[in-house]
């Protein structure tokens, strides 16, 4: 496309931004800040290409931590500190294999192992595979299941315009699935990735045993290497698969929530809480998942100290140790905030992308969400066009728990985040700046607003 | 990320979306039609990889004409016809070079010719160049200007938020800079590209030679470069360029814009247009320009046809020749829509990538403008969460001049278009499946509310 196309649009865009109410021009303002000058991306591309995957407990761990806290210090923070929380050590241990054996004809599965999985105790297993795609056909195949490895094929549905709600949908089939196959005699699980990508890149992520059940090795299988072996099994029952993952946990270790705090002026003691997770599976760069949201906090804080605002309240920045595969972070944070007696008036989490900016969800009491509500046309210029119910994010979550505190998810554009969520696919090139920096802004303008004008 | 965070959005959606008003159901039934047996991508995978670059006059036009009336007649429609246009044929005809002489010191520069500029003739043209950051230190410099290269380092201003802003701000430099240079004696031109991408890949289009001056060689570079060259001038007033570029104009050759029909049952003879723009520029596949309105418009007459609806107006279906280089396309379709004296109730364009929906610009009157907004709550749950005033598209603006048809553009979101838009990086793997089936689904949404209702 060659012309002008928006002209109107341009104009009113011009008089809805540059109009000089102090809000409006206060939240300008950050959007220049970080527009112009802002080190979000380059601050990703640090943590992804210098550091890199940081699985907690691993050596990337220790290094995001050192880096976080540095950055928090450099970006303005005169009070950053270390909050120590002993965190899983869970390791891959080495290649996760799976070799499908149809009637001598082998073929590689693309797999990987699940987070927190047992390995398969170097020898590996091998046993005929038996499909069900969903939880009632496992319970109808109970009785074939002993000695088996399942593979729960179920399908990531495309009719979820949000990809969160496909997530939420199918995500059971890996916590719960390898358990649920084990009660039932199963040795082994593959399950098909949660993602309607486009490519073969299996995809892991946390399962859940439950200590009623024998643990069993599990794996995700890539999207096209799932269809090519349910294509297989309806012309042949007997085809066996063998499986070699090394997952085994360490010793716990001690990591921690890295925090920086801009001291209120009228209300010290009040806290208004913005983070991310530091930590990333071991397979990627955690470039979205969750670099974004690390940068984003940071860049809030570096943004809102350029331009010398003095918060009312006190704001803490905060990335979170280890949500990946155990929580332990959000959970640490919410039990020394209970424990100080500490109020917080609001919590926001950015742990959906790096993507463009569209909503942010709410869990809080309707005369909250009215007053948030007014907020909307000062914050929809810059993406986030919408305000809805809903959860806030896995690290903020134990503050409602525990003290009450209403929680806010930052919800960037979800068409693209499940081709890459806990893959090799999430690296540093497949952040857009703009995206990222803007993420950013809508971020600093609701913390700016609720510090402003509390809840 | 590991949990079901918006769970309150799940149900808020899942209530919003699969209550049973007519409306709503059967948008929900386009909606699954498109995203459960779309054929958007795989089309535009065909488009893109098997035909590629398809400016007009290039053996890519004729390919692309074909595999659009294929398509066109296959998806439905009884009723497919070429309207013959003559469209413009120039060819680059060569490798675009330019070389940078520092006291002796020679570096290549990453450009390429601008779509219908005139080449150096074979030997190349080798002069002092001269920078302007805009056009107001042109013509404070417009003594220095005889025999020199001018450089415009006009920045793309990161600091409006939809980036069609930024382009509509820039683009002058581009169209008008290589005319308003040679005014001043000027024998070449580098323009920086129109871009914020952190790549260094150049960006073409067209420029509009001014016929009171002499026509002179133009090329835009890549970001890097222009930065590299913009930093050097600042220590050194004697850097020399060499630019070779080839391009020229063939004379001009019969295209087609490629329509298909769904005959109206109770208007026949009202139309509804829906349309993107067939060619490319030479340097890429198109995929976002305009691949995706491409494909998009095929599927929206594949999801409706699918579901065997019966439009009551008619709805035509447009894959307009040339729009790049001469817009020829749009024109001609306007001009046989005034002969025929026809009854256009609106024509909606997809010309600004295949991205995530965001929202539909329209150019109509208030009162229209006000039924419109009426329907959003049924649209927006696909995506296009905006109705604005604003353009359509090139292709169909001459049919609000002409006849005075009501005008709609598809706005997906911009932040990543103008890092690939008319450059070699605009290619089919930077679209994602999702984005570009949901864009049709928002399309698709609209014409059937505009085919029931009127405006």
């Amino acid at each position: 496309m060659i012309r002008k196309l928006f002209l109107f649009g341009f104009l009113f865009f011009s008089v809805a931004c540059f109009s000089q109410t102090k809000d409006e021009a206060f939240i300008r303002q950050i959007a220049d800040e970080i527009l112009l000058n802002g080190k979000t991306y380059d601050n990703l591309r640090t943590l992804t290409k210098t550091i890199g995957a940081r699985l907690a407990g691993s050596p990337g761990m220790y290094k995001a931590e050192e880096w976080g806290y540095k950055m928090l210090q450099q970006s303005g923070s005169s009070n950053t500190f270390k909050q120590p929380v002993m965190v899983p050590h869970w390791v891959r241990g080495g290649k996760d294999e799976a070799t499908a054996n149809i009637a001598g004809k082998k073929k590689q599965l693309n797999v990987i192992a699940l987070g927190n999985s047992i390995g398969t105790k170097g020898k590996g297993i091998t046993a005929p595979i038996v499909i069900v795609n969903d939880f009632e056909e496992l319970e109808a195949k109970k009785q074939q299941l002993r000695g088996k490895i399942v593979f729960y094929n179920y399908k990531f549905n495309p009719r979820y315009i949000r990809t969160f709600e496909a997530y939420g949908d199918a995500v059971k089939y890996r916590s719960q699935g390898p358990s649920l196959a084990a009660k039932y005699g199963a040795i082994g699980v593959i399950v098909r990735s949660m993602s309607h990508s486009t490519d073969n890149i299996p995809h892991t992520g946390m399962l859940a045993y439950d200590s009623m059940y024998a643990k069993i090795p599990a794996v995700a299988i890539g999207i096209k290497d799932a269809d090519w072996l349910a294509e297989e099994l309806k012309f042949n029952n007997n085809i066996r698969v063998e499986l070699k993952t090394n997952g085994h946990f360490l010793p716990d270790v001690e990591g921690n929530n890295i925090i920086a705090e801009l001291k209120g002026s009228e209300n010290p003691d009040q806290y208004i809480t913005i983070g991310g997770h530091l930590d990333s599976w071991d397979n990627c760069e955690g470039a979205h998942d969750d670099g974004a949201g690390i940068t984003q906090t940071i860049e809030v804080l570096r943004a809102l100290t350029a331009l010398g605002y003095k918060p009312k309240h006190t704001i803490r920045f905060v990335l979170f140790a280890n949500e990946e595969n155990g929580a332990r972070g959000g959970s640490k944070y919410a039990e020394v905030a209970q424990s100080k007696n500490e109020k917080h008036i609001l919590a926001i989490e950015s742990d959906a992308g790096g993507f463009t900016p569209r909503a942010f969800s709410f869990n809080c009491d309707d005369a909250q969400f009215e007053k948030l509500k007014t907020w909307l046309p000062l914050i929809s210029p810059y993406g986030c066009n919408e305000l809805m119910r809903g959860g806030g994010g896995t690290d903020i979550a134990p503050l409602k728990e525990k003290i009450g505190t209403p929680l806010c998810g930052f919800l960037p554009d979800s068409q693209r985040y499940f081709d890459l969520h806990h893959a090799t696919n999430d690296v540093f090139e497949a952040v857009n700046k703009r995206e990222l920096d803007l993420g950013a802004v809508n971020m600093a303008a609701l913390v700016y607003l609720v510090d402003q004008y509390g809840l």
